[in-house]
C-alpha cells in the first residue's frame, strides 16, 4: 500500500474552497471542496482527518455530513484502515471487475477515451462515489473501525470530493 | 442501447405530483414523484435533466437532493452517459449476476413469484436503490462525466422515483 | 433462513438510546442507537418497523432517515422480505465473495486479527454500511416490496445502529 505521497490542494482562490456557510433559523448549509493529487492507478486514501476537521469548521452540531467524489473512475467507501485488509480489498477489486478483458469502451471503434480505463468506471459504479455519514456533536459520527477511503481508480489524477455539512 | 422511447407518465392527479413543499424558518421540503415506462428487460435512462428541473422548482438553493427508486428490482447509479460504456455496464450486470442459475425465487416450490426475476432483485441490492446528492446554486452538483441514471432490471414496467429536495 | 430469535437491546441508561432531539425553527434533528445481537455468522434481519417507530416518535413529518451501522463487517441493504428471495441473497453474497481463498486479513504473518473474517469485511464494503431514506407524512417512504434489512456478515455478535430522523 502506497499511501504516503499525497499532495493537498487547496487553493483560496478557488470559491468554494473557501467553505461557505448558509442557513437561516439555526439550520446551515457548509460546502468545501478538498483537492487531492494520487500517485497510483488503484489507490486507497484515507480522508476521515480531513472531513472531520472540516465538520467542526461547519459548526453544525447534529445534522448531515455528504461527501461526493466528482469523478466516475473512483469511489467512497467505509472499512477498517488495515494495511492486510486494503491489500485483500485492492485484490477484491481487480477480480469483481476484470481489467483486461474487452469493453467497447477502451475499444476505438466505439469510443474516443484513450485511457482504457473502462474497469475503472465499473468499480466506480459499483462502489459508489458519494457518502452521507451522521454528524453528533459536532463530529462524524464513526464505529471503531470505520474509515471514511477515497478509492482512486483510475489515477495518478487531480481529483476532487465536494463536502457538504448540514444540519443545527 | 435503446433509450429513446420512454413514455413520461406525470399525471396532475397524484397527490405527491403536484410538488409539495414543506418548510418553517428557511428550511424546505420539496417532494416530487417521478413516472416512467420502461421498455426492455435491462434499461439504462439518463434521469439527470428531469431532477435538475425538479432542483430548480423547489426553491432550494443549498441542501440535498435525495432519490428513491421505489422498486426492488431496479436501481440509481451514477455513471458517465456513453453509449460504449453503458453497453459495458450491460454486460458486467449480467455477469456479476447470473440469470440463469438456479434461483428459489424463480422456484415454484418455494416462492409465488412467476416473473423469474431473482436476478433483478440481486442486481437492485448491490447496486443500491437510492441516490443523495448535493444542491449548490439551486442545481445538482455533478462532475463533469457524472449523470444520474435509473437502472431497469426488469422491465418492461411503469416504475416511480421519489424525488425530495431538502435545504435552504 | 433464521431470523426468529432476535434478541432486542435498548438499555435506558445509554445516552442516545433515550432519543435526543435538537432542533431550532422547526428543523429538527432526533437521533437513536439501536441495538441487536446476532445468532449466525451471516443473517439477515428485517428492521423497517423499528426503524418506523423511531422516526413516528421522531416527531419529523418530512425530511430524512438516516440508517447507519457502526460496523464494517455488517451491511443496510434494501429488497424484498420473503424467504426464498433472502437464501438466494445469501448464496449471492458467499459467490460475490468467496470466503474461503486467501486473505492477508486471515494471515497472522501480517494481521493480528483472529476473526478469520476478511470476506466479511469484504461484504460490508460492497452492501455499504449505511441508507438514507425519506420521510413522508410521518412514515418511512418505501415501495411496496422494499423492507430494510440489516446484513450480519460476522456474526454472533452485539450490532449497533445508529438511526437519526431530520426534517420538519
Amino acid at each position: 500500500m502506497k499511501t504516503a505521497k499525497i499532495q493537498v490542494v487547496e487553493p483560496d482562490a478557488r470559491p468554494a474552497a473557501a467553505g461557505e456557510a448558509v442557513g437561516l433559523g439555526g439550520y446551515k448549509v457548509f460546502s468545501r471542496i478538498l483537492d487531492w493529487i494520487t500517485t497510483d492507478r488503484m489507490q486507497l486514501l484515507n480522508i476521515t482527518d480531513r472531513i472531520n476537521e472540516i465538520v467542526r469548521k461547519s459548526g453544525v452540531r447534529d445534522g448531515l455530513v455528504h461527501l461526493q467524489s466528482l469523478h466516475t473512475t473512483s469511489a467512497l467507501i467505509l472499512t477498517e484502515w488495515q494495511d492486510a485488509l486494503l491489500c485483500d480489498a485492492r485484490t477484491f477489486f481487480d477480480e469483481v471487475v476484470d481489467q483486461n478483458r474487452y469493453y467497447r469502451h477502451n475499444d476505438p471503434l466505439y469510443s474516443d477515451c484513450e485511457r482504457r480505463n473502462a474497469d475503472s468506471h465499473m468499480r466506480g459504479m459499483l462502489m459508489g462515489q458519494t457518502q452521507c455519514l451522521q454528524v453528533r456533536n459536532a463530529a462524524i459520527l464513526l464505529g471503531t473501525w470505520q474509515s471514511i477511503i477515497f478509492a482512486e481508480f483510475d489515477g495518478p489524477r487531480s481529483r476532487s470530493v465536494a463536502v457538504q455539512v448540514s444540519g443545527v
